[in-house]
């Protein structure tokens, strides 16, 4: 069996969710699995010295505009939303909560209707209320969540996975490695293809 | 007459190499020009409150992987040079004396001599001697570049020559603008591209 892909994202980024559109199909293509992994960019940007894209000086009004042409290119629903970035630490503890308690199938689809409810119907998903709902819709018991996401435990959990996260390099979002090799950005998806296919790059 | 495509890219920049060594030939295929801007990213970074790619934590070792891959994959050669990055404003006042005195296309040849030294011969290319090698390679002649590269107007030049391409929202290399579009990174060609292509992105 071929090992699956490491697919490390922040559910406050586009280019994270560009790559959550498509990565699950490009890795089917070549009969691999995808391991979601949701990350903080906050705390990795501490240890990167990094500023969000969006606020840097001229960077941040070209890719603005990046955002909504590469989303056109590549034929993905993309609306830039009302706020922007989000802290994203309940919605990525709740996803942890998820597959601890239901799998990883599940924990998949609710990211996915995270990623789609911010993105492209502008609902602020750092807000419980939302992150519940959604939650809902995935048949995943609302309550439950919301007393899930205030564990101490679910807390640490996050807290490790970025750490062992950042211990491993990862330093944005999206951020992918496969067999070993780190790839990042949605820009870099045609090498992850090549080196699907052809067994290197 | 369509017009030229607006080329930016600083003498240290392995991936303004890389856009160097393909851009003409893209826009060839299209019946495109291309006009040629050395900048001084270490100029635009003080705007932009960037760093250095390769200096930056995780990004920094990462991206230098990802560079070599990346030449690999595209069939660029390409060596990280022994010394970068390297101060390129004398490089870029060579350049852009030797277009005042013989033009844009011995300039620009001289321009692909630098990117090769650099990053396939390794050769310090911020050194004069080494610069003044590489004219006299291009037919000029070298002693004329020594003066050429200290004069105030060029280096006037130079500094406003950057100053405008602040001005027009460059912050990287290279950037690339097509009728008005502006494109970071090579890895935005295969955009440019399809809008050379389509006539529209």
């Amino acid at each position: 069996m071929k090992t699956p892909l490491q697919f490390y994202f922040d559910f406050s980024s586009p280019y994270g969710y560009f790559a959550a559109v498509r990565i699950d199909e490009l890795a089917a293509e070549f009969g691999r699995l995808v391991d979601w992994h949701p990350v903080l960019l906050g705390v990795i940007f501490k240890t990167t010295e990094t500023r969000p894209l969006l606020q840097l000086p001229l960077k941040g009004p070209y890719s603005k505009h990046d955002l909504t042409r590469t989303a056109r290119h590549h034929q993905i629903a993309f609306k830039l939303p009302t706020i922007f970035p989000i802290a994203s630490h309940q919605t990525a503890r709740a996803m942890l909560w998820i597959q601890n308690k239901h799998g990883k199938d599940i924990a998949k689809q609710f990211a996915k209707k995270c990623y789609q409810s911010y993105f492209v119907d502008d609902i602020n998903i750092s807000e419980v209320e939302a992150i519940l709902k959604i939650a809902a819709d995935c048949g995943v018991n609302s309550e439950e969540v919301a007393n899930g996401i205030q564990l101490p435990e679910i807390k640490v959990q996050l807290k490790t996975e970025v750490d062992v996260a950042l211990e491993q390099g990862v330093f944005g979002s999206p951020f992918v490695v496969v067999d070993g090799e780190a790839f990042w950005g949605f820009d870099r998806f045609y090498q992850i293809e090549a080196l699907l296919k052809n067994g290197q790059i």
